[in-house]
């Protein structure tokens, strides 16, 4: 998928992440790059909000699935049950969230699952990175559906 | 501690807070009430987005913790160590974010920690409500740092 109409996607549908000033830096099938500035992430510490940090990403671990799901031309509503953040180091300014699939043998199970019975579970690790370190990561499960097609 | 003190404080601090039009409805020593409309926080399926309902409960816990450090009369910073979200409905409109400590218990502990230390941890809950159900769950580790008086 080209990173303008990820970006353009989600600066559309999802307000926020035009409020957070979030780039796609990259949307492949192996990872989806992510970033954000400072500025309108900051908190009283001037450092980046804990709630921005989460919020991009959980935008890439989304992003990730919905690029794969649009390469394997399936329509799909795409939702987070659930996530683990670790915030490990303060982040001074512009930050990245790489998102991948740990375990990347578990695509064709879900895959194969979505089709057949119209519902998977899927898991994604997004890692928030600043000056080459890694300063958080979160770990997502998402819940694909079946859309039907008229 | 005010409310409408703690809302001036988020939305100048934490520009996010204003972006997400995050309104203080009570800021007690038992609870901390954070309110969003869906607006700012919608997502493409026109429901609040993960990102958001994370960022709001973060915010609603920090709060918590901050209104009653404050209340001690204590100057410290207050860092955001890990959480655990769960989503467990879609949200269409409005939404709330209560915190509270799971342990009153602990926070004699914490604060005596605090004191002789100077460094100490603690753990905040953050249920989300829309429309008198719960919808979401928030478990957040915090660390307080002492800060030294002049």
């Amino acid at each position: 998928m080209n990173q303008q109409v990820l970006q353009q996607y989600l600066h559309e549908q999802i307000p926020l992440s035009q409020a957070m000033h979030v780039e796609v830096r990259s949307a492949q099938l192996e990872e989806v790059i992510l970033a954000a500035p400072l500025a309108p992430n900051i908190n009283h510490q001037a450092t980046v909000f804990g709630g921005s940090a989460s919020a991009v990403a959980i935008l890439a671990a989304w992003s990730l699935l919905y690029t794969r799901l649009r390469h394997e031309g399936v329509n799909s509503n795409l939702v987070i049950q659930s996530n683990t953040m670790q915030y490990l180091l303060p982040i001074n300014g512009t930050f990245m969230a790489r998102s991948y699939l740990e375990e990347t043998a578990d695509w064709p199970r879900f895959m194969n699952m979505l089709i057949r019975k119209g519902r998977a579970r899927m898991s994604v690790t997004s890692v928030l990175e600043y000056e080459g370190r890694e300063v958080g990561k979160l770990q997502g499960e998402f819940v694909a559906f079946l859309v039907e097609e008229d």
